[in-house]
């Protein structure tokens, strides 16, 4: 195996650091005759088994157009596997990594790995949830730390297919709440979706929040990217989306504060798009992705904002909520 | 509109009486220049408002291989509208049925139609889980009733794409249990889920249940039927597979009574397969599809099987529990 990117981490302060949890995505390394996919070997009691399947190039009928999924017959696997490591840093910009897998795929339900955690602080408690993908599809699993050493996992929470999930970072009228992104299949390109739960394990209130708009940035595809932030004019969110190109770009989405199914704002523009040469050559080309952002703890209106890109490397931002509530009010595009 | 269906009743004892809650499937009177697909018109406040959709024939790229779906630029529509109407009986056989749409569809995510309710008695309350279509996609809803007159819904508890939702008529271990049906788009073909809750509403610990078999008479999909009997040697589920020729058929599903997750027995071939004229022939044909069984009041191994026949009409089978476990001790196939 070798390591192709790491990528999407979620965020979050932990005492005086800031604490990444990054995606380490690995893959088998390849020969002229075969393409080789990796997967858990559920089989063995190991903490990190591997097994692999490996599909003859010749053999016809290999669907491999898009670099992260491989298909045949009818069946689609992934060409990596992920997991999550802990990454800490006392100024934001340089930081040390644990050497081994903090947290590794376990069990049937993430035999195709883990990917893209969100981090959400309740308290004492940080709420992890992350994507995990085996051959029963790509679910949204949530586990629990206090102390990032000791992981509780609590099951699935959102079923197939779902992903993109961002939990908020406080009730709401007494509720959790949390943005889904369900697979509507042929009915509705993947949309932003609001549900609620009175425990953050069972999750049901479901509502339709936002859809792709055809003509603009976020046309093809939209998903939530980290925990929503409460500002004075309501929850402030960045999300992504997908253009027609297939270029994956950021904006904000502002939310009443009482009743975040009220779209209060949109953006008609990325708030940012990939421009960098990292961002725009990789192993998903032209692709920002953000699931992790941190307030500064001197000024919470600093935002830093870390994003994976082109699915490659774990980069940084800064912005402003108030340069981002400026961008939403210029131009609030209602849905 | 012309009704197309009177299919896949739910059905419950309420009183003396058996009460079936009927899927009434209706559908524009079509013409041979255009296809017309009805929906709910949401901007209008009536009771049960229309507006319609007309594609022209000739327009090409109209995919009409399945007559429940029209395809067109990569969305789908329903071709047909349902709703849901009370029929009542004292034997069983001979039913009155309500004159007007008992439950109409009602609201941005029910605008395609409510089909193939499931009902569940909790002590004095019914509880209907229904499918619920719109151009956001296929989800189940719940609502509840006491009087068949009143009935208060309670919104989506499993987002798109997901049908095939039986509510176990107990709790076990102080949680409520449903099957359900999520789509896992290519990884595997549509399988039946478990998940709990604590009230209902809020749905989670999502567990992989069974999976379509290659080979089967369930090979291509499956989904819960009724919600499942408790019996002395677990909990006896009917549910319906779909073979590599597109036929519905019923077969059994036995459960431990404390751990529904734990498989105990699955039927190696059908109980009960399309072979009468009105289920072999119809608006989808080869088709038995079950969500509605009681127990006679005076003989509680006595079942009516309620079902829809060839998506056209409405059908009974009786059977015994003792009968089912036969069928499934005789052949335990584990998975």
């Amino acid at each position: 195996m070798e390591v192709v990117g790491v990528l999407n981490p979620a965020a979050a302060i932990v005492g005086n650091e800031i604490l990444l949890l990054l995606r380490v995505a690995e893959m088998p390394i390849q020969n002229e005759r075969s393409i080789i996919v990796p997967m858990l070997d559920e089989a063995s009691s190991d903490t990190y088994p591997l097994r692999y399947i490996e599909f003859a190039r010749d053999a016809g009928g290999l669907d491999t157009s898009d670099p992260r999924i491989l298909r045949y017959k009818g069946r689609m696997y992934l060409t990596s596997l992920s997991h999550l490591r802990v990454a800490r840093s006392s100024d934001g910009v340089h930081f040390s990594i644990d050497p081994q897998p903090t947290i590794p795929p376990h069990g049937e339900m993430e035999a195709y790995g883990i990917e893209d955690a969100r981090i959400t602080q309740i308290g004492d408690v940080y709420y992890v949830n992350y994507t995990a993908a085996s051959r029963h599809g790509i679910v949204t699993s949530l586990m629990e730390t206090r102390d990032w050493t000791t992981f509780t996992r609590r099951g699935v929470i959102f079923p197939p297919q779902n992903k993109d999930v961002a939990i908020f970072p406080e009730q709401i009228g007494g509720k959790y709440f949390a943005f889904h992104r369900p697979d509507a299949g042929s009915f509705e390109p993947p949309s932003m979706w609001l549900a609620t739960s009175p425990d953050l394990i069972h999750w049901g209130g479901h509502v339709h929040l936002i859809s792709p708009r055809a003509n603009f940035w976020d046309s093809v595809r939209i998903g939530a990217g980290a925990p929503p932030i409460r500002t004075e004019e309501g929850w402030l969110a960045i999300y992504h989306g997908v253009s027609s190109e297939g270029h994956y770009a950021l904006g904000a989405l502002l939310l009443d504060i009482d009743d975040p199914s009220r779209v209060l704002a949109r953006s008609e523009v990325p708030t940012f798009s990939p421009s960098a040469v990292y961002e725009q050559d990789g192993f998903f080309s032209n692709t920002v992705f953000c699931n992790g952002v941190v307030q500064d703890l001197a000024d919470s209106n600093r935002l830093k904002i870390y994003y994976g890109a082109a699915d490659r490397c774990v980069a940084m931002v800064e912005d402003t909520i108030d340069n981002l509530l400026d961008s939403l009010r210029a131009k609030p595009v209602m849905v």
